[in-house]
């Protein structure tokens, strides 16, 4: 069998490689080009625009980092909105909670379709009765709704392409008047090693409109760099004062020591 | 000017690449095949045995990891023993500390002939009046010297080639009795996501040689996974309870926090 291979770059001059032994997709959509492959080493594969968004053997580091420190952190969250998340992943966290419900507004239908069929072990969270999946740009759900949220959790793939409004100030601004009294944001925050200007630049007007602002990091293998960050946002929750309630079981990176420890900035990241 | 592709295998069928402008240099030893190129994106890349040792960018994550939570933890370390690190990086980081000898016991004398040349930002440690370099074997040299440590740091390659026997059972219980009372050892222990059975064999035997043999984490952008662990070994030293005193100026990663964050274990990486 002829072995494809496929390739993201890090930089202008790096990045991995994996072989694939089927192209299981490839289709362009109004907002992205959508590509899903079946690699030897890392299960299934899912590109968007040419970048690795998710692979079914390291997605949980990134989905439970994105999802369980504010789980945690927040006393009850009932209320739950996932900005982005097409696959599946990070809903599927939300849900190991109690939750009332978990709304996810994916601007892209078909990454859902996409994901329905070839990650189901992402996807299968979609059929919960607690989900209600809304396929509209996230940017303008947040202006027009109603509805107000324990937990926001910003899960957009990289600045470029039909996310970069995500990245703007002007939607943190918009997002923070859907929470509920003592509601927390977290975001994913790109890579500390490559994306470190643009995290710069964004830490600054997200000091500006909350009152906490912090970043934690976390291991996520196929990423740029392999260590990825993270924006917990709140007016008042601190996320290193978690109740000691036990994490939901069965997960495979999370825990309350890890918890503690993404909060640690290495050196080069610190504040000056 | 032609681009040479240079790349390393994770997995079978996954890796990283670098595009360099130029090959530096590439020689077989008695030992191993020295690489050395001048990438765009990671500056100088050290393979050995086609295997990425230390990149000018990103050497920062291991060297100051596998030093610096030894020489916090320990009271007062003034005699250090490194075994390999022939590329000065460990030697480095020791040397921030005011030790009165630190000992470099490397088996290939051309690894550091052409750090030397190449790396001159890791290998300028060689030439401060309290580093000792031996060209040796490491496995040899801790069985016959008279020599006692406080701190002693293995920086190995991966458990193939020269470095296969320092990872084995025998080597560390001779390298335990070449502490001072109250040394430790820490040493390089691979990837967690894709050398965990070997990673778990060898804790078991640590385990029966150590009263605390514990395993602490860091990132480590260009090897695999992009997550690296570290083995923390001694009979007294509690690595958490590391006196308060300030780490050494001018580290790019390690800080007190992140001594305390390495030490919380990934769920799947707990032991049961």
């Amino acid at each position: 069998m002829k072995t494809i291979e496929i390739r993201e770059f890090h930089t202008p001059s790096s990045g991995i490689f994996f072989r694939a032994g089927r192209r299981l997709l490839s289709e362009r959509t109004p907002f992205q080009k959508i590509e899903v492959y079946e690699t030897d080493s890392y299960g299934r594969v899912l590109f968007l625009d040419g970048l690795v968004q998710t692979t079914e053997k390291d997605e949980f580091f990134y989905h439970e980092m994105l999802v369980h420190p504010a789980m945690m952190a927040h006393p009850r969250p009932e209320n739950v909105l996932i900005i982005g998340g097409g696959d599946g992943g990070a809903l599927r966290e939300v849900l190991r909670y109690p939750v009332k419900s978990a709304v996810l507004v994916e601007i892209d239908g078909r990454v859902i379709e996409v994901c329905r069929r070839w990650f189901p072990g992402l996807a299968k969270s979609f059929e919960d009765p607690r989900a209600e999946i809304t396929v509209e740009d996230g940017n303008r759900y947040i202006r027009e709704t109603g509805r107000r949220f324990d937990v926001i959790a910003v899960d957009s793939s990289d600045p470029v392409g039909p996310s970069a409004i995500l990245h703007q100030r002007s939607f943190f601004a918009a997002l923070k008047r859907c929470l509920r009294p003592g509601g927390l944001i977290v975001a994913q925050a790109g890579s500390p090693l490559f994306h470190l200007d643009p995290l710069r630049k964004k830490r600054r007007f997200l000091k500006q409109l909350f009152k906490r602002a912090l970043y934690y990091y976390g291991p996520a293998p196929t990423y740029p760099g392999g260590l990825w960050g993270y924006a917990f946002l709140s007016d008042g929750l601190d996320p290193l004062q978690t109740r000691r309630r036990r994490p939901p079981k069965k997960l495979k990176y999370y825990n309350i020591d890890v918890h503690r420890a993404a909060f640690a900035a290495p050196e080069f990241l610190k504040e000056r």
